[in-house]
């Protein structure tokens, strides 16, 4: 296929560039008669949008969705839903440096040797603004997924620092402007993002998404495994470098004996004794959370001058003026928690088509 | 789609169960005129085959690929070709205590939750003798590949033992039976499987395939990604928890500073300082090698006693007797290099159609 | 996949309904670099538009066509290109009859029957309102197959009334409001359709694309055949239900020796002496004229009133009051046209892929 | 994709040459605890089995099928199906004037054109023997529809002459060699096949595939329309050259009146008045048969020699000696029924996924 598409039954291709007039995603398979509202799609992009605080940039992009198709008299008719954002507030006037050189880290000199042109404005294609496609995308899987499943996510290390384990509540993760669950860690990392930000640097995250109350099945083997999908879901966020379900690499020290999740029946019910696996055994869901970890690598836009070359083949410098995230990697979350509901959602209808 | 597929132009459909009749895979896809013999696919098998060393299970798999179709007075023409290998030497007699009680951290209850049946001779399609497939398919993505593209892999952790990158020779992969790079290293991962093996335990594994010589431009933004068809084409291997591109997780723990690659100009060509990117940026490849880390956890299979339920929902234990690999990582070097030859075989043919 | 989506790289994902705000198409896969501007799209637009003669509905659809996304500078950029059509004109006031009753020839009772759920406003997202988008996406199509691609249509058969083949005019076509390349017929089919204008009533038509100048070579065997994306791409075409290639239906009546095209060297190329292959052997194309040829049913609107049943399960009557096509047929000439290219332009990027 | 795969859901992959080794079909997403023996997919190979009558090739090809997996104690497992049928009785001997030469009408000259490289063993890939693929894998489509849908086929018209439809029995079917159902015509079409047979010539014929029993509400709107599956899956099948849905052609000389079939209720469900759509109204099944209609070109290997040219570029001249069906028009009939399965199994598991 053309690239610009994800899933196989639910099954999203997103468009449109960061500096054109609108971003969108025709979110296509949606099973018909379910309740949707814009408001229900808003309340997701919401919570991605930036400027909200001081640890993300200060665009203002009000990211307003708006329903094309698919929806009548206030339900699905499954038909595709066309979601459409128009981009406001851009400041396009001056690329001047940006339109000629690579800069560091982006997909700025890949794009040019593959394509031989590129929309050099505030990314074009390769800019994160994709994600809000993404996000709202993933209200309409949340919707599919229904109330009994629960998806939530929290950066879970900021930079070189990771929360204790031991201090997680979810309902800190509302109460910080990093969605940390770990209160005391939120507090270091203000400190430690507030320098970062000040000297025009950046910083790295890493991200825990978690999906409760999946229902036991849901996978294809061998190919479409479920976590196979979630892996390409969520290394496809701009950014993500690493993938991991359950103990993840941390199993590659454990014994067999530490790994491999032990059950036992309880109230009539497979009950699992720990949950190494991440909720999923040879592609397949086991009914336990769904534990994906990913790594976001810190903003590649940083103010200190960067070696690199332009597209005429000479070497300059560039630095990245503007407003720019310290930290990409708190946006994700969002971003995250999207793609597995996109995911699961996709893998519901397709569970259901073959086993009834 | 099914599940059973990977790829979209050079596309793999595998079949088969490890105690059935034989196994397979239909590669379809494949440019016509290239030379292709059994012996140029049995070479990559004969790399993966068990019982080679005291450190991989003892079981005999000949794994004698036939060439079934697609291939015509020594080239290819263009058409599906069929590998198919027949399955010899499996002692399937007694299942009893596997039969009926599902094994913890093996697929047993997720196919049984799912399918409602599951074929429980040897794992049946959840075995990793699947991944023969695999390693027979990478072999032909490797004849489209070329000779200017070198793919190789590496294990670089043994259960919670690293090697010293500063030790890194290639030429040392061949020399020890874990393909370790760090002749150190391997030296003391025998002692240290050897104690594993002995007293019925097993270990994880952390592994890195690397690509040279990959044209800069592969990869089709944003759901077909570079990186996210990788992150799937490995996550779907069997027992793997993890993967990552480059600096993976570690990069979360850099600076922008220290994160994004440089470029200078170097003999007209594009250079980049560092490889954190790990060959990609934006999806699409940089023309640097292409490194992924995938972690292995230990095989499931071991002697002592785990407790479990039964398909009776009877609380029971379970340990495996027979021969089995103390650490199933080693195997999955060749299976590694596969897919990363089976993706790149199918981005250069898209690449080649979107871009000419 | 679900449903909406058409090409294997050269991608069509269309979305809206006749009367909601907007329809639309994401064409994916395009090549870069290639010129397009919206009056490109724009001229096939206006081709299809309804209310040009008294032949066709008297709706008012101007259909402007933006283009929000995948051109930068003039130039296609490899990115998605979302192409967007507002909707005008309608007149959605009064639905009272067909909010409740299926219009017999109509989707109106398989869609509720299949969704629960129907969007009956002008026929919802089954209304051939979505032809805009295929046109808006045939038109770049066109631009990827190049000017030596040649693509045209006719009207060859009105109602019962065939064309004379010996009179056939390229120049005709654009002549008369039929798109009928036989002067005489087009006479007679002026009064024949005003006659059943004039009444009420409604014909069918038969339809015939020709494309002189494909390249010898595309099509991918044996499911993936040139035939059959075009049978599949034709017989989507509302109200379409009979597609044929060459000598179609003919050739069951021909003999072996009558049949089968015999070739002969021409300036050192094969030339055939006939093309009742209508240029596809074993699913690839021969180099000659793609002739397809396909049929379309009466429009269903009419004002006869005719037997049918409501939603809730009543025996009624209904009868379609006010703006419609005598016959759908002559508006499909573009239609078929812009899938004909959309089927070949897709073929041109797999050859490459495979065949380099 | 890569082009030897049919279906979404229920998905076949096919692969293998007529003078190879064996052919074969790996059909995907089957549900899971379907009884399934060889002998319920046999039964369907020997209706297509040649050499049953002098009307049809003396070749010998006993088609006997292996199921080498998917299949455990009886049941299926929901694992892909590998169905083996092994070539023999093939004289390969002697190719000498096939092997240089373009026979007219085959697909010669488009493989050679389009890979630079044949298998010219018989037709290799192109052979009608990839058609006992398809309906193997029609069997375990039947099995997945279950007995409440019927799929029954017939030659309509063999060479210039058609059935009477007033004498239509479908027992008549089972009861002369070419699957016809007026057995006055049948006798008519012995003398005439028998001379066309004696004088080397060939002829055409139209076949006719019925389902009965399809429950309201399957196929995709819009590019994945029952009608449009079915188009394509037909068209795909050696020597059609035209498909048509119920009134197909026909329904072009039809008024809007004759044309729309009516509803009325009885006994609480909607009955249609007539069958002019063929079952299926906006690209989904109303419930009614599907009727679906094909025309096969006459065996293209006759005893004339014909003109044509060779790989080297020369005027030459070619006959077809040894064993050929008069008429391939007849061993089609199974063939279309398998298609019809394969697509309505395809399309009951997308409507179980989306609908529920």
């Amino acid at each position: 296929m053309a690239g610009n598409s994800f899933g196989t039954l639910f099954r999203l291709t997103t468009w449109g560039e960061s500096h054109g007039p609108a971003i969108g995603v025709v979110v296509d398979g949606t099973p018909p008669r379910i309740p949707l509202a814009e408001a229900d799609i808003q309340h997701w992009l919401d919570r991605r949008k930036p400027g909200q605080s001081r640890f993300t940039t200060q665009r203002r992009e009000p990211d307003q969705v708006k329903v094309l198709s698919g929806v009548f008299e206030g339900l699905t008719t499954g038909a595709p839903i066309q979601l459409l954002i128009e981009n406001v507030g851009q400041r396009s006037k001056d690329y001047g440096e940006i339109k000629d050189r690579f800069r560091p880290g982006h997909a700025d000199y890949t794009y040019w040797a593959k394509y031989g042109i590129r929309d050099y404005r505030g990314g074009g294609r390769a800019s994160a603004r994709e994600t809000a496609s993404r996000v709202a995308a993933g209200a309409i899987a949340r919707k599919i997924l229904g109330d009994a499943v629960r998806i939530r996510g929290a950066v879970i290390q900021m930079g070189p620092h990771k929360i204790d384990r031991a201090r997680w509540e979810w309902e800190a993760v509302e109460d910080n402007p990093f969605w940390c669950p770990d209160r005391q860690a939120a507090q270091l990392w203000e400190g430690f993002l507030d320098e970062i930000r000040k000297r025009g640097s950046s910083a790295g995250a890493v991200i825990e998404v978690v999906a409760s109350g999946v229902p036991v099945g849901l996978g294809e083997p061998v190919y479409d495994k479920l976590d196979g999908d979630l892996a390409r879901a969520i290394m496809t966020i701009n950014a993500v470098k690493a993938v991991e379900i359950g103990a993840g690499f941390a199993a590659a020290a454990l014994s067999g004996e530490e790994n491999a999740d032990e059950m036992r029946m309880e109230s009539g019910r497979v009950r699992f004794l720990a949950n190494n696996a991440g909720g999923i055994l040879g592609g397949i869901s086991t009914g336990q959370d769904i534990v994906v970890r990913f790594a976001v690598k810190p903003t590649s836009s940083i103010l200190t001058p960067r070696r690199t070359v332009d597209i005429h083949g000479h070497d300059v410098d560039i630095s990245t003026k503007g407003r720019h995230d310290p930290c990409v990697g708190i946006r994700a979350v969002p971003v995250g928690e999207a793609m597995l509901a996109v995911v699961l959602a996709d893998h519901l209808l397709r569970h259901r088509a073959q086993c009834g």
